[in-house]
């Protein structure tokens, strides 16, 4: 369990945890984000009190706070469920964020070691994305690899990277029907590689175990209006995660997967989870083909400017499969204004060039 | 080195090997070739004698059998070049392809176990691909995987596999330059997993471990004019690879990547590559936004309507980067009806309903 000498990032990374209990699960975690600034979102029951144990630096908002901060725009903040997490991303002033679910873990590698996530992530962020044409030894940047024959020089600089996307070993993040189908399946598969995600291919992000730049994609990281009042829940990762994946590949920015795993511990209940996600079973149908279509204007050089276009494509294209839709479409508009007002310092600018 | 009672498609798979010397190297892989039909397709000097180990059952082709058998048009076969093995593809009459290097050993899992790296392949092609959305457990077919949350529903049944990529242990795949600069790098990184890659991205595709549905796919697999009175040499899998990707994309079809891995002992002299290679590499910097941009009529249905519009459009676009490509783009079409000539019982269709 042993950490880098100086952690990677000390001050310019913040952990943002959703939750609705005591993060007791932090103890684990200690010798890995003990050094970090945490940002927990407090869900549900804001008179409920949340322990987090000694030894941690931290912020906490409950829903209390949300409405107090963000006024009338903080109907653009899910109330009973994890999607809240978002609200930490905007109210954060680092350059970087990790998000983790408190049902997450210290997972080990084959040899037994206990894996730092974090590092790992801050790795993938660190280090180029190859979106435009695809490296068979995967990560190029990594130690004992590189880019193999045929893969043309001018592309080997790479590009910045805005997401690390990991993965989870135990409880695989499948969806209420194949739970229902597959309850007894693990995942006991490590694979020890990182990948790009490539240009014009979309990917289902999940947001239990997500580190991204900030400065480069914060404003696309809107996990959408979810739970309590909205008819559809487990689909806010997705949803930013979509979003994110057509502003990146506008901007010329890279989204990895991979490499770091999680011990995911616990599955949540299929039959609640089947309510909840049901309507994004067959919305999914029609906003995949969407997103995969989704052509944003090329004087959109910011990520705010690519998000507001978005969402007037959302309002023109997918009203039509549920009102639910129009009313995403405007709370996207929300989001970004509420970005803005708490991030006044200036427009986040694609390829590194920020503040 | 346990083989499984009955090898899989004994009867519908032919491995071809292009080689220059006796091939002791199948000793290594008794265990797991010695049921399948070998084609060798002798490169060089035609008078040598290749000493094949007892107990293979094969078929050998020197560079008199090609031109005997194609007369004018064993043109378009490579020689003093491993791309002559496409012969050897155009000559089955097999459903499947497995090609290997021999200098391509039988590698070891990280438990210890030999590969059968045969087997692998035969499963990747036998199990569909999802080139239209990334899967973030990979290969969603496997045992102990499936399709992860957001994955769209009407995307779970994939479709056919036409190629299996398979990768390197020891001496990883690198370009002259990359050699030159690293001599000592070996890949020592087992990474366990398959992986479709998506549609629309193109990838470079070495020959040393491939496996194909030479139904689905064959026609496209032209290994192009390299070695002997050609400028160039050791770009003809990568030629191969991009051709096979945008047709495979076009009729919906799907290309692997991944396991299974051999053991690759012997890296090429570096100087002499970069001597092959050279033309190559700045060329490529405009064959691949070229095949990037391709774009294949709706009505080209077939393998070889598809490769002889590709042709066509070499001829159109490349013919200015260097002559060389107008006469490979008249080579594409020899190749192909060379393969109509040897192959006459019907056209390959495409998605499994060939023949």
């Amino acid at each position: 369990m042993a950490t880098p000498a100086t952690p990677l990032l000390k001050d310019e990374l913040d952990i943002v945890i959703p939750t609705i209990r005591n993060l007791d699960f932090l103890e684990m975690w200690r010798p890995f984000f003990q050094s970090y600034h945490l940002i927990i979102v407090q869900d549900g029951d804001p008179s409920k009190t949340i322990k987090v144990p000694d030894g941690f630096d931290y912020e906490l908002y409950n829903r209390n706070d949300i409405n107090r901060i963000l006024g009338p725009k903080a109907s653009c903040i899910s109330f009973k469920d994890s999607a809240c997490r978002c609200f930490g991303y905007m109210v954060s002033k680092k350059k970087y964020i990790y998000t983790i679910d408190d049902d997450c873990f210290v997972a080990k590698d084959p040899s037994g070691k206990d894996i730092n996530a974090l590092e790992q992530h801050i790795k993938n962020l660190l280090t180029p994305s190859t979106p435009s044409f695809f490296n068979t030894l995967y990560d190029p940047y990594r130690e004992g690899a590189d880019f193999v024959r045929g893969y043309p020089f001018s592309l080997r600089e790479g590009v910045p990277t805005a997401v690390s996307h990991g993965l989870w070993l135990n409880i695989p993040d499948y969806d209420a029907p194949t739970q229902l189908v597959k309850p007894l399946e693990r995942n006991t598969r490590y694979v020890d590689a990182v990948l790009t995600i490539p240009k014009g291919t979309l990917f289902p992000m999940c947001g239990m175990n997500l580190a991204f730049n900030r400065d480069l994609i914060g404003p696309a990281m809107y996990f959408g209006l979810m739970g309590d009042g909205q008819p559809i829940g487990r689909y806010d990762d997705m949803w930013a995660g979509w979003c994110t994946k057509v502003i990146c590949d506008h901007l010329g920015l890279g989204v990895k997967t991979g490499l770091p795993y999680i011990y995911h511990s616990k599955a949540s209940n299929p039959f609640v989870n089947l309510k909840k996600e049901y309507k994004g079973i067959f919305w999914q149908e029609e906003i995949i083909p969407f997103f995969q279509a989704a052509v944003l204007p090329k004087d959109c050089t910011t990520v705010q400017h690519c998000y507001i276009e978005l969402s007037k494509l959302v309002k023109d294209k997918l009203a039509k499969v549920d009102p639910y839709f129009d009313k995403l479409a405007d709370a996207m508009v929300t989001w970004i204004e509420a970005w803005d007002e708490l991030n006044p310092s200036g427009l986040t600018v694609a390829n590194g060039n920020a503040k």
